[in-house]
């Protein structure tokens, strides 16, 4: 059946079930002009907001299922609040689709908007449905609370710092490489292509242990890590044997050939954390959440990312390590 | 210049200046993954989000212009905070754009924004924005605060209260005519339709003049009085003759032979707001705000909206006021 057939109320009544996951902190939910929602004292609120555009961030079918879609959407919107440290609670979101989508389709796209809010506990208040002659278009903003005063920036690094990422890096580019080519296995790859999970447990440790910036990486490394520096003022130092990569990722470069660097410092997506904290925070942190890495330093010098690479040094330029200008050491 | 030109970054730097019309109540702006902002003590937060796709919802050149669509994007987001009684505080949206865009349509785009922000005094804390092959697509998600347990929905009309409305009806919907006609005049009806006027001051004053029920007018009034009586399961009588239009209205009408009822039940995006209040509260309430217009009353029976058209009674639905189903006083 199309979306036109049951018309944006049939829509709303099909959807407005199951979309209150931590009911106590609201008022109204969906269904009125707007909803309304408590705050908690003494907490500030943090939005975000992110797009996904259909043909251009995925493509159903190949890379995407309409259920990967909802649970993507929202995740890159709770990484941006897990990015500030912050806890995520409550989203409103908005669709454009086409008349002659499938209900059970937009249907899928909703099971997976939920089931990754259920995840998190983040309540679903409301919606905007609109019609487009091309594909869908989604929209979320999510909503979250942290302590006042203890939002992590990009800007608070300091010389002397540890810079450390969380994970591995490069697993959501190769994914969708994978997924484009249909190639078979690299299901870790592919996992994390589609299911990213936002850091929100390792961004609230970073708050406790006193992290002075942080970044989610959706990116890839070399923007994400220019950001910090830039914001900053300082130059970060980079280690390019220490940065983590899984198995699945050195197998699949290993077996077509593509480089492995490229997806670490450019391929976008992974969803995962880079912070800047002092030595004796990162190694208490690391005993409480093993599942991350130190990748360099944090130095003096002009504003800029630098990459170590044996005898050699590399600037990595906010569009990738390879627009590198090449220096001694 | 066209957007690709420039880059994501430099548009943000284009664009990221005069964006916090209240400063006081924001800790981070845009820049960072997330911004951070405070609320106030003993207020409820309000959200809503809303989407305008090009031709669909506008027609550059004809019935907008870019700065009246970033304008209108934020004005109905406001109408839908003040249709709870709510202030508006802050706001984060976002653009799907072509590359192709001109950077100075996008500029003007924003000063739209700015503008109604900036008369508000609503902060602009965020956005996205990403490449879409198709028409821009914006989206915008406000927040607003309203004391604790007193903002207005659709479901509290009471037998026996007052329904009215504010201003003139219709119109926005002519107004759309008179721009796609491109005819000579009718100013008001064009002003409109691109500039509406989000009834904020007005959705104070119920909170503080205690109406039952609430709702703004963004899809006509047989919408709208609908969703206020199926949520309150009350029946709605308006007498045709009471609801107020404007001289120019009658003039496009009568010029044109175009129904004036039609722009009034289905015509869209008036802005306006329809409530319903107790006797006295209303009169009350007209003494500081005369621009409101009893139209009918709120009655006992199975739940519907009807009007009184002389000796005849039609039942209205909700798709517009022509599809009735005839019935004998």
């Amino acid at each position: 059946m199309k979306i036109t057939e049951i018309g944006e109320f049939g829509f709303i009544d099909a959807i407005k079930d199951d979309t209150l996951f931590a009911p106590e902190s609201v008022v109204i939910g969906i269904g009125d002009d707007g909803a309304v929602y408590k705050t908690t004292d003494g907490m500030e609120q943090v939005a975000v907001i992110d797009t996904m555009v259909e043909n251009s961030h995925f493509i159903i079918g190949t890379t995407a299922s309409w259920y990967d879609v909802g649970y993507k959407a929202v995740a890159s919107n709770l990484s941006d609040i897990a990015a500030m440290g912050a806890v995520p609670t409550h989203l409103v979101l908005s669709t454009a689709i086409s008349p002659q989508m499938e209900v059970e389709d937009l249907i899928s796209l909703y099971r997976g908007i939920k089931d990754i809010c259920r995840t998190y506990q983040v309540n679903i208040l409301g919606g905007d449905t609109v019609m487009s002659k091309e594909g869908l278009v989604i929209t979320v903003a999510a909503f979250g609370e942290i302590e006042k005063t203890k939002a992590i920036c990009r800007s608070g690094a300091k010389v002397g710092d540890i810079v450390a990422v969380s994970h591995c890096l490069g697993d959501s580019g190769a994914g969708l490489d994978v997924l484009l080519t249909r190639h078979a296995g690299y299901e870790r790859l592919k996992r994390t292509h589609q299911f990213p999970v936002p850091q929100i447990s390792l961004g609230r440790l970073l708050v406790e242990y006193h992290a002075h910036s942080l970044n989610d990486i959706s990116d890839g490394l070399a923007s994400e890590a220019n950001e910090i520096a830039k914001a900053s003022k300082v130059r970060l130092l980079l280690q390019k044997d220490r940065i983590p990569c899984s198995e699945e990722l050195r197998a699949w470069s290993a077996e077509t050939g593509k480089d492995i660097w490229t997806y670490v410092f450019n391929g976008g997506e992974d969803y995962e954390l880079i912070f800047t904290i002092g030595t004796a925070d990162f190694a208490r942190l690391q005993r409480v959440y093993p599942e991350i890495t130190m990748i360099g330093a944090v130095i003096a010098g002009e504003p800029g990312v630098y990459v170590q690479d044996g005898a050699l040094q590399y600037q990595v330029l906010p569009s990738g390590w390879n627009h590198f200008s090449e220096e001694k050491r």
